[in-house]
């Protein structure tokens, strides 16, 4: 698949007169734990710009205070509460976990309460140490949802076991095969490239500047918030281009800048998206 | 009514050299308890934009640092302190109740409290989730006082017992009927009116990109900061031209944005207002 | 005197190039007790961008963190930490007491432990709720030091005695009479004047887009930075340049806002100064 | 060595087509405890804006939430968890102290366990009251590590013993041959000279405009940003360019800007990197 300015046009569609906030989505974004809070901040201030209807965070209680400071539009509370989480959870239509979720005992058991809550109709970004947590289980256990996985290099050699150098194509759409069915692969590199089944869209776009801490946050936050949207149209299709476009603005925020900062990028989602809308 | 920006000119009056800030309102907010605190947040930020001299929120202590952050211009205090809300309520000539109130028992009794002791001089404007524990109440026994609802269709169903494909303008005005008289409605929808008496406003502006979470506690706050000003001229009026001009700066920012974040609105309030006024 | 760019370039004199921030002031500023603590976060934001050296903030614990959300450059600390308090003090060439301090007895006790401490080679700004405490005590009880107060017209009235429609320039210059020698009074209203014994400078400048909540507070960090920098060159001047130029900034933005928010004047105070300087 | 844009460019090279975040450094900033919080928040403000790959942050856990509302690139733990603190020391390559360190028992204590667990192979960046602290150790019990000092001249004169009228460049020289060989050491003065073993290079630019607080927690923040990427090449080159360009931009925005806020620098960092990295 071609990914370029053709293909975003096709997923971000003008919005229709008739709608309302619940008609961009419902998300819920899990991670954010001590001492990572600024990961999931991340995450939510991307999911916010790209435009997902309805935003809440479930993170530590001390983290709200700064995600407020930023990002007043999303809802948040303390990841500990079973009951909202789940009841956030059943109204979602597309989870993020793993941004800053950490590796410990309860980032692991609020992935464990994701996976055996989540229904077939409803869309999973795991991101971060969440896909460290979820290489130690067994893949025949994953729940039938529609998952969407977005490893760097090192994190897909924990998950799918290629190391770095057998991670070709052919390699990874084999490992693929293992997840559940139509799971996308968002496959970060300095050359990142999205897989679903067969399928693979290699990315030209993208540079060194996007280094920083952060950038990997940002990514998940952007591909939640095109899900919301758009998934119901062509998941792939959404996932892809959520993906290329988070580098598209880098590149062209490179032109004055040697690092180019994550929130910087989430700044200009709403006017990229608005041209490509046209 | 015809909505534009002669009606606005009449709203948004210059200001008298001789004035101070006495003279353009005190205002108490009450909402954003947890999980919602960006709620009210969002509605001081729109609130102080709008021109109210003195403004002051009640809402969850542990929400105070994130409002600062924004917004140092607003005073702050726990909602649960029941003798300083009523102190600031007395002084209010302009309550807002509601942005992420929630619907707990703490929620419905800090509602209770003001409906308790409010005034027939007192304007007060109910909003989110404050309009769902209104519904639950027994209309006959609604203060005598200045009440304006913003309610979204669903909210307005919950509340006036109609339908959404029952909320005709005859409908709702008959509705209307049943609460204080002189009771505005802010009816919220992809075409938002605005009714008093057998007064309807039809707003021909706003459009999809406004589509996202906290879209209507900056309208909520704008209401606020235009009643806080200009209630003594005309309360109607002011209300009306409050709702339009939330919508007209979003159109202007859509023209470069896919969604337009409610933050930026507040932001562009008062450059609007100046030229308004001129 | 005749209050212009004129008088403004006398005072803001180019720096000297060997010169470090203990060249340009210590300041102290006590205020921002809850629930007031946006109060000294303007005050404290004036004061560094009007180019004091070394500002340190005593407020509520509570409050720092969304002190330094906005303002980094600032040191905080709780104000009931006396003997700290006290180290603040003794280093300081400027205090600032009452933005946001409230009445209660903490804050009275506050105010109290300044006054016993001060030292006759140190200015006091007494604004805000310490102008009211102030009315309370006796004047003759009143240290040796250099004063400056900044009261509204109704804060006038309860610390002299004058009505608001009895403040006349010669009633005004008696009642000045007893407070300390060459106490500099800063008397707001919609017409600000600056007094110092037989001195008078009416400024012309400023508006009613400045009645708004914080507006003061910001005025108070504003005399309190030229203070820390310039008091040793002429106390009266720089006390009536700053709030000269208070007002001009806020002209200057008034022109594209219908009200002009405190923090905005705050940002761009530097490059006022640096027009003013040259 | 003459410093100026040819030997900025030498240092700020392109990035490489395949990295990622770890080729750029892991940092970890130390400081920021109780009254001091602002300080350690805006050295990773620059350390960040420099582009370092990885930034964590350990300082008290009350200063987190102001960290991430301006900054949630950075990790940001608790500096008393002693463990969580040696595992990021073991892997950073460049460890800041003492940016709003203070003096107290527990700053001393971390500066201990720094010096007692650093490897030779680490950056070690000594600023503020950290120097302060080491000026009471026995400079012969230093760590064999790569050691950068950055004082003011009455810092200096601790650690030295040097009078300030007595810091000549070969009483510097001579002075500095007391720590670890090749010890980098930033003097900063109205015109900051930087050392190493015999080398020294006399920065021309800098400005009174600089003299507030936190310009030089900005400064060791961006020498450990510049550490972190370009150490391996050229260390004391790195060092003298992150100084020389901390003062090109303070010398550019003055040119608007009676005074120079600290974070402003930071935020033009970027794109002066760019334009020298062409």
């Amino acid at each position: 698949m071609k990914v370029d300015g053709d293909l975003a046009r096709q997923v971000i569609r003008p919005r229709l007169r008739e709608s309302h906030k619940g008609s961009y989505g419902r998300v819920l974004l899990i991670g954010g734990l001590y001492p990572y809070g600024g990961a999931i901040i991340m995450a939510a201030i991307a999911c916010v710009n790209s435009g997902a209807g309805l935003v809440t965070v479930a993170t530590d209680r001390d983290n709200i205070p700064a995600l407020h400071a930023h990002l007043p539009e999303a809802m948040a509370f303390d990841f500990g509460e079973r009951d909202r989480l789940l009841d956030n959870l059943r109204v979602a239509n597309v989870v993020l976990i793993g941004s800053g979720l950490g590796e410990s005992d309860a980032a692991n058991q609020v992935l464990n309460l994701v996976l055996a809550n989540i229904r077939p109709d409803q869309n999973v970004v795991v991101d971060g140490s969440a896909i460290n947590l979820l290489a130690k289980k067994n893949k025949a256990d994953l729940p039938e949802c529609h998952l969407i996985l977005t490893p760097h290099q090192k994190e897909w050699e924990r998950l799918s076991g290629l190391a770095i150098l057998e991670q070709t194509v052919s390699n990874t759409q084999k490992a693929l095969a293992d997840f559940p069915a139509e799971t996308i692969l968002v496959a970060k590199s300095h050359r990142t490239s999205v897989y679903q089944s067969k399928e693979v869209a290699h990315l030209e776009v993208g540079g060194p500047y996007q280094a920083t801490g952060g950038m990997g946050d940002t990514l998940a936050g952007m591909v939640t918030g095109f899900l919301a949207q758009f998934a119901s149209n062509d998941r792939y299709k959404a996932v892809t281009v959520a993906s290329w476009l988070h580098s598209v603005i880098a590149d062209d925020l490179a032109k004055n800048a040697y690092v180019v900062l994550p929130t910087r990028i989430s700044k200009a989602i709403p006017s990229w998206m608005r041209k490509l809308s046209l």
